[in-house]
């Protein structure tokens, strides 16, 4: 293999030849054997993105010659669209605030738009890594920038996916609307309630979510590009500092500011906090819907569509997988955000210096979100009812006569409810048409009326006098 | 000491005579041995709000009796002025969906009101609990309700805290301004900043708390009462689900509004989830501030107040104990929101049943948040500075030099710090200011020029050719 | 109200006159209005006894006079026996590293010492509080000592709870011994079992869990006693160092032991996260065991014994409480001990100075244990079983077919299981006796047969060649 | 591209034709499409160990022909030399308990081994992946039994490498013995202690994790295999599940048993719980030890080895990133062990489903231990101490009069502090030495005196008689 050498203030390295990254780089890669993770790649190309709008500002405002520039521009669309993932090799869990990240970045971006020049590799002339690509940037204003700009793409993709998730749950909310099934309560059963009712449930908690995603992207939509080293700008020009997040802005089409307090925003994580905080309200909505599902499952009241069979020594078993992998997402992803709360916790003084593991565990959350989200909503696509099932819990279940509470008050309730006990009646709602005659429970036990919010006095009294006429 | 007899379908229990709680409360206080903690006030003075409303609304619409309301509502009244404490003994982290908790409150209620209307506790004439206290409610809804009543009061407390810190914190910015210190990053001099900007750095961070508070009371002030078992407000009706929030409106004078869909805020605990989570940005910011803090204790920039001895050994030693408490508490508010988030995907079905454990999490994190901020800012006031200190560490700093980056460029600045390595020099300030005159150095490392965002390019131009005419 | 005054290096300060704290616990108790909550009783009882050890060797090794001695020792002994309760008032989440827990506790023994004595309050005259109780201490070595012995005395009441649990699951397991039902994965129907296997599993992972807290008990035996301020014994004497654990030993009755490197011990607590990470294992399985029976009530395999009425809408119904309080209980211990990892592996230098959190969440999760596992145990001497409902999803399981595999093969078990489908029967125990025959179903459907790990080759064969002659 | 089709009961599914896994494998990587994480190797390494050990033992007493099993060894031990990796394709947060894993590497064999046979892959002839390769096994058992094999030869690498972590600390113990620094609790100066007093604490809680990590693999020695679907050992024949866990152990080499009650460790996953709660107080001391270092490196105590540059602005700058990657290593980890946790307790009735999440938690906890070691430890064998540093923070330190106590008592201490104090002294050792005489400084604060543990009376009163004739 060929090898070029490179140096710095602590001596020299070899290189691959052909490899576009250099020597802090390779040092980083050997310095932090670790997860075998490398840095995700929509943070590559978020830092891509940033170091193009850094080239296109400082070229605009003369501080770098435009050939340059160009030769800067195609190498971080080269990156953007893919190419040169075997050149980031720095472990994403490397200590260093990210240092490594940026100068990983640099250093290919310098080595490729040399080449593009006509120049070669190692030599970082005409375009030098610190002097040109990095010109006017610190890692501590790009890192928090080229991360912010990773969180809200991914942040569009679980919006759409979120959607299309409220989707279908509301598709299967009209289509379940008539099926009526007993509500359970501390998995006990309740009072009647509508399938259908219970997707409307999921789909108004993934609309929340779905609003909260959008809440989250201008939570964190505030740069500190520019601030250099602390937030203070030191060695920017003020031009470019007010430039570069323009720039920024026309070439990602993400509503992003600068932020009006760029040390504070170096110093403190907090709105990746938030953004995490405000996600977790889904991963719990997400636990919880997968996991009332595969219970339904259970009792059969919906089937949820066989994916793969379950088992090697059980013929035809089936098991909820899709559900068990989005539970498990849950409860990683909440893992890795109680991680992004303590990486802000225990940055210190003018920066946080675990950047790297708060950007891997956001980005490593992100797209799993993504991913399950994707996944249980074309799931669901499939699932059926079983009206039957419903109807046999329903029918046998005592707690229909919680229905009836309005019209036949809480004392003939609980008569009722003990005469059921005694004569082991297991046919509850016939037993109830037999006491009460049939248009009473069909009304009361109607998915129109078990739908609307509350009774209406006025209809209840009418009904009453038309149907049950000597009182109960 | 006497007693009197209650019962229920299970059975019969004595109850101390002068007690307002009833059977329930007694067998919950007694099946629950566990935390020793009783259910927080807050929430207990929400749960009286609720029921208070309840029955005005159930008495403005005729479903009760005039009279019973006023006794009702002289009870509820008398709960929230904080009488009959020792009357709510369950435990904090009973099982049950909080049901105990609404029943010691029902029945507490009904035997005070009783007695107000001058007839005996235990008998429940003519209050009775349930068909009086608890008309057209359930644990389910008036729980979740009276929860986020709680809450929205603290969140109110907690506001005026973050404020008053928040002043403090930029009292402190303007009184610090132009103390001039070395910054740091990754434990590691950095380049220069003022311990103003530091301040300012932590102003806004709590100014961004600030707001999050304000967001987390807009995220929880949608309420499901009126939805009674599982949301669909089986079994009461619907002027009363329409009114009683207004009530509740004008006896707390919250913002608060009835839930579009109350099937799914009775299944699902997202919005505390929420709130927690953008809380958590505080509790990093929390930690943060005092973490650094302390070390700026540590590494006597800053002098905090002495509050008390620190040692029994060392004579005058005094410790940052008001910081060390602080980052406690962001300690253990974590991991309460950690277990708010758990409590939340757990629940199944039509509620979420560890509703008592989320509760407690959030009441006891939110006053802790309230105490800790209050301390915090209180300690400060005093924070002073020693700028001494800080400049003793700032004209020994080899990083000075990156200050002058603009003027020297790289290269030069590489060199001076190599010749200010090889011959020692400490005096870095004074070295600089013999070779790069006075002016110069009093200029770039200037409060003023250090506290604005970048540098001009003409004025250092301008200043370069008055200054420096043979040029760098 | 009468006070008196005390003095101390930061001014005066009044002390009501009847109460034997000083000025630091009233310095203390001022600074830190947190959490409401007081230290706990536990950890000021281990103080006590410190404190005691410490007098006594103090006297025997003639350091301090026995008349003062035997003075301290009554007060310790006072405190030991609950008195002195409302002396104890600074917050449990105090910072300082403890510091004013030790000191509370030193100014209650001197005030009542004295007192003892014939003298007054607040002079500290003969006894006084540093020179004597707190005499060759520190609070880095008494606090983590204290906590050890809390520990140790929390953890042999858990261990003989858990020891009852144990036996209580082992009565249900021979109890349930024949009844026979359907084992379950993944929510779905397996392959059969018996109930008593199911509470013998309980049993077995119970009785793990008690073996884990005795190791639990070896694993903070060590103490760092006699190191005073940093573990390096720092103005103690030798012989005091290595007597006085001998005394603790013989006071408490515990195999406690002085730790070879206390410098180790004082600057580490991984011996607290070593006995919150044993006990995890304890927090799932008790999760996991509450867990499960209160879906198998659900499914009313087993009942549990009804312990209050569970709603105040529906007539009748009664919840599982009791796993959902102890499901709660393991949530928050699970937070906790979160907490307890947090605070040891931010602790700095020398100490551990989070060391009140720590102390606090370990007592806190302790006696939630203790009195979770009471609970349940006790709730579970009355669990039942439901055999009829057993035999009901037992008969009509298609996994029944796989229990007869090892005679009948994989292949005509799909078989058999295909014609089951297709005929729609339900009865499928009743439909593999008719096919295979009375008594190969018997036996092979037997709660001996199941009970029994894997079959026996040569008996299957001879079963086989008796029973089966023309083969299958 | 060429392909085969493979059937099952829900289909058909085209295969590539080149690879060896098979369509359940091909189902399960289009089901789950989440991390793009693979099932860790070690995990696919223990199920090919169980595999052989399953065939092994079948071929032994009958159940399998010996060329069968030849074959499905030699394709096992291909596995477990690295072969075949691109065809373990599931993704490591794959729902389904596991099956998918299982089958993964049921089907690679059976390819492999009819390959090796001379047959086609896709046909299962003559070796079938669940008549041969799964025969007498389940998921349910051979998952588990794989982890805990995994998990035992990654408890041997840590042990391995925290071994030699605590041999550089030693030597470093020695090597810095003799420098007297001061010792600081709650960030504030304390008490003398030397440098290599400071290294042997960190060594000694190595070595408790040293002694931590061989508890631990005692811990997760007892295997479930044999027990099949539910631990009952269904459809398994005797000989089988006592002869297979006999030849696991030969063809590890661990000291691996069998479980006596498989049911309840197929039921619950406690053991990995228990692993990683103990495992959880090397991740404590792991952070303090890095935070320490970071802390001691900045105060130039110390001097870590600079491994890479550490700004692109600030020209020199090196930051601690090894400390600081360590500590995002124990954050990581601590997180993904209450992952653990939570997977265990949320298994219901016979098993964990959420082993898959549990298994890949574990795994990359390990391998980042055992990486984070061989770093750490690594990069302390460079680090040196700053002598003339700590002996500069130690000359000036009022602490130094607590070194005295027992000599000058109290009083006199608190006396000369408060000269120090108000002289405005610095230089303190040599005041201390004009005031107390050379000679008893020279003793009180030399590194013998410091590091043994107290002071001995005689040996003191012998000296203050030889050195101090005329009292204190």
């Amino acid at each position: 293999m060929d090898f070029r050498i490179e140096k710095d203030f602590l001596g020299e390295v070899k290189i691959p030849a052909e490899r576009y990254y250099g020597i802090h780089t390779a040092r980083s890669a050997g310095n932090f054997r670790l997860s075998g993770y490398k840095v995700p790649f929509e943070l590559i190309k978020g830092f891509a993105i940033v170091k193009k709008a850094a080239a296109i500002t400082n070229g605009r405002l003369g501080y770098i010659d435009e050939l340059l520039v160009s030769a800067i521009v195609k190498a971080c669309d080269e990156i953007v669209s893919g190419k040169f993932q075997e050149d980031f090799i720095v472990d994403a869990l490397q200590g260093g605030a990210g240092t490594s990240t940026n100068m990983n970045v640099n250093e290919v971006i310098a080595n490729r738009a040399n080449e593009i020049l006509g120049y070669e590799k190692g030599k970082y002339y005409p375009v030098h890594p610190l002097e040109h690509v990095n010109l006017h940037q610190s890692t501590n204003d790009t890192y928090p920038t080229a991360l912010k700009i990773a969180v809200l793409f991914l942040l569009q993709s679980l919006s759409e996916n979120i959607a299309q998730f409220q989707g279908v749950l509301q598709r299967k909310e009209k289509e379940f609307a008539s099926i009526l099934k007993i509500g359970r309560t501390e998995l006990q059963e309740a009072v009647p309630i509508t399938l259908g009712r219970e997707f409307s449930a999921f789909a108004d908690a993934v609309s929340r979510d779905r609003w909260r995603v959008w809440k989250a992207m201008e939570r964190i939509r505030f740069l500190n590009i520019g601030g250099t080293a602390i937030g203070t700008g030191l060695a920017a020009p003020k031009d470019y500092i007010f430039e570069v997040v323009e720039v920024l802005r026309e070439l990602t089409g993400l509503n992003i500011s600068r932020h009006e307090n760029p040390v504070s925003v170096t110093a403190f994580a907090d709105d990746f906090v938030e953004v995490a905080g405000i996600l977790d309200a889904y991963v719990s909505n997400l636990f919880k819907i997968a996991n009332d599902l595969r219970l339904m499952n259970f009792l059969k009241e919906v089937k949820l569509k066989p994916v793969q069979p379950g088992s090697s020594i059980m013929p035809g078993k089936v098991n909820p997988v899709i559900m068990e992998a989005t539970i498990q997402v849950a409860m990683k992803v909440r893992s890795n955000f109680t991680t992004v709360r303590e990486c802000a916790s225990y940055g210190t003084f003018q920066i946080v210096e675990f950047m790297p593991l708060l950007a891997f565990s956001m980005i490593e959350s992100l797209k799993l979100l993504i991913n399950a989200t994707s996944m249980i909503s074309s799931h669901l696509e499939d699932i059926k009812a079983v009206p039957e099932r419903c109807e046999e819990y329903f029918s046998k279940s005592f707690s229909l006569v919680t229905a009836l509470l309005p019209l036949i008050g809480y004392e003939k309730a609980t008569e009722i409810v003990k005469e059921i006990g005694e004569r082991g009646i297991s046919d509850i709602k016939g037993f109830l048409k037999e006491n009460l005659g049939e248009k009473v429970v069909e009304k009361f036990l109607s998915p129109e009326y078990l739908n609307s919010l509350g009774y209406d006095e006025d209809e209840l009294e009418e009904f009453f006098n038309d149907n049950n006429p000597e009182g109960s």
